[in-house]
């Protein structure tokens, strides 16, 4: 299999986790980590995709507020989750700590950025309340990020 | 604004497209361009949910069967399309053709790769059939992936 996540045991995962799914490194010598941001138990919930369009808008843009690293933030087509891309390296409890801030700027939020139809690509599929509940439960439970599998 | 795609008129541009959204070179001197393959007119059409989830799957791991330099392939949460990031330098008319052949690839596809409970999130919200449809509609169209804005 070709893609890392192809190989992770979705069934043995205890979520919310925050994952170090691959890290690449290029050949200059740059080193790109991917990171499994993972907010809902795989197969047995999902976020709604208004939620999600909202929190990667919202995650992308002040992301980037706290790190020059961040060169992408995206959704999992399974709506558990997001990957989060970051060039360099950087120790795990520092991108717990990026997170972390992350969610904390989106609870604060009045809006979601660029929610109009010159911005994005469908302005309708948003909801601030909902992407800030979705981050309200990840943050609420920050101390098991690091355990990624159940006992 | 942070986000590449916040600046993009998305009122003027012509779906389907492939956009070189953004390219950043890392401190070593690597290289990562990130590419908008835009399926779906914005605000206008969208994917379905199933059919981004088994698009993301079968890209993902098709694509890397052609190119070691797929770093990333994943949704818009606006579910109008893709982004593809890349390492290294390639020719524009290089990355159509490696979409090409990938989403050829998915017209041949039998299953949907890794669409069980344990190598993915939500294995229930999958369907071949759409994904190939999309891909169908999408290669139809391949002389105009060049054109992003209508004229
Ligand atoms: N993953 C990227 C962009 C996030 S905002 C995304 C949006 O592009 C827009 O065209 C769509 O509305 C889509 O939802 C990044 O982190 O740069
Ligand atoms: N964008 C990545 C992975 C794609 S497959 C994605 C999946 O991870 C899995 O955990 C989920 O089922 C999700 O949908 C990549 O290109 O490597």
């Amino acid at each position: 299999m070709n893609v890392e996540s192809f190989n992770l045991d979705h069934t043995t995962v205890s979520a919310p986790y925050v994952r170090v799914a691959d890290t690449k490194r290029l050949p200059a010598g740059d080193v790109l980590t991917k990171y499994d941001i993972r907010f809902c138990q795989p197969n047995v919930d999902h976020l709604e995709m208004p939620v999600v369009h909202s929190l990667e808008h919202t995650f992308a843009e002040h992301s980037r507020n706290h790190s020059d690293d961040v060169v992408d933030f995206s959704p999992m087509g399974c709506q558990t989750g997001f990957y989060l891309l970051l060039a360099g390296e950087h120790p795990y409890e520092k991108v717990l700590d990026l997170v972390e801030v992350t969610l904390r700027d989106i609870l604060d939020a009045t809006e979601v950025p660029a929610a109009n139809e010159t911005q994005c690509g469908w302005a309708a599929s948003h909801t601030l309340a909902g992407a800030q509940d979705a981050a309200r439960t990840m943050l609420a439970q920050r101390e098991g990020w690091a355990t990624v599998t159940a006992a």
